[in-house]
């Protein structure tokens, strides 16, 4: 936990919070921190600062928080469309996606997506919050990402994407994938303000998929020489994206 | 499982090899072949190619194995050097680091390395070695990565490091971290022939190692905006020096 995000949830009254679940524990045993130290705080989906450490007692923390400022959104913003892996795997994936600040996640089902995965708990907002809550708090960020089920591949593509794509002037369509030659820094250039990144399912996208994605806009690459879990290739795609396209 | 690893366990006579454990298991199971299929198969540490398989019987697979040819090594060979992990964060850099094509992994204590980690069971190479196969089985790949640990921040650097360096010409040495104002493509060429890159422990380097690592010829650049956990961050890395100095 780098940052500890307090949600409104929290009763905040003039500055000061007490908090009495498992961030105290991780307040007491993992930081070890103690009254008088100080900690990074930052409200979801708001600013962030510093707060004080009043009280430590037990599972029980008071702070009080200093003034906070807001988080300065990426200069490229990126959604990124993933085929619904297995429950362990999208646990990750999410923590992934929002500690590495995804604004939106777009979970799809594809061909080779198990129809099991549809029916996972963690696909539920009371347990895949928690998560991005958990992202937030290892990548120092308060922005949740949003997260959104499309359970039919091409009404997605042909309904939905189009008006994804026309929200944001120089929106790039991205698609990683071992059939690519190009790479990242052959296919985009610093004009990119948004990026649609798509991650295929384990055992990869179908053939009908890959030419359906390249028809709606997709330029395909390659990461490397490569295979990688789904989880990692969210973050080897954001890593390299953000070496193309990020601030200097 | 992308790749089937045959280990010199397996007894492969003739070309015929039968297995008997989970990786029978995950082809019947996961893969749902059945006799007449084929399956990439690849010899720990050699060659791999196509196997066909003969027969499935429950927990028992008969396969006979095509022609191999050895998999190259990369054109920039990559050596980490991390700072010793908790031990599930270990079994994840394991499998990382040996399905992206890592050398070697030199675990590293340092300052802010919890002692416990250092009495983790996973750092025994008959705990260890099973994960590594399965980064390989994942990044169908077939060399091992050579595990080493060094409990002495100092002398590592100092009398180890200088020989690691020397082994190989246009060796270069890699320092991400977030206080680094380089980006990776301002601080490589392609001139580079193999690589040493230092990730740090959760919670990140004392000044002390900092100033020791540059001493020693680490380059500091950053990876971007974010506060990663350690198998991201060496997954961001090695795509970051993918993209600067892979093959084209």
């Amino acid at each position: 936990m780098n940052l500890l995000i307090l949600t409104p949830q929290d009763d905040l009254a003039d500055g000061v919070c007490t908090i009495t679940d498992d961030r105290a524990d991780h307040i007491r045993k993992i930081l070890k921190l103690v009254a008088g130290d100080s900690i990074r705080v930052g409200l979801l989906s708001g600013p962030a600062g510093t707060a004080l450490i009043e009280e430590v007692f037990d599972r029980r923390v008071v702070l009080r928080c200093g003034e906070m400022t807001e988080i300065a959104p990426p200069i490229v913003e990126i959604d990124i469309v993933c085929a619904v892996p297995r429950p362990q795997t999208l646990k990750k994936v999410l923590i992934t996606a929002a500690g590495m600040g995804v604004r939106r996640l777009h979970l799809l089902r594809t061909r080779r997506v198990d129809k099991s995965y549809l029916q996972s708990k963690v696909l539920n907002p009371e347990r895949y919050r928690p998560l991005l809550i958990e992202g937030l708090a290892q990548g120092k960020l308060t922005r949740l990402p949003e997260v959104t089920l499309h359970p039919r591949f091409r009404p997605f593509i042909e309904d939905e994407l189009p008006g994804l794509v026309a929200e944001t002037e120089g929106t790039h369509l991205l698609l990683p994938d071992q059939s690519g030659e190009a790479r990242l820094d052959g296919v985009l250039d610093k004009s990119v303000r948004r990026l649609i990144i798509a991650i295929g399912p384990e055992g990869g996208w179908v053939p009908f998929e890959i030419k359906k994605l390249e028809r709606a806009g997709f330029t395909t690459f390659s990461l490397g020489p490569w295979t990688l879990r789904v989880e990692t290739a969210l973050a080897a795609v954001l890593s390299q994206a953000e070496l193309v396209v990020g601030e200097r």
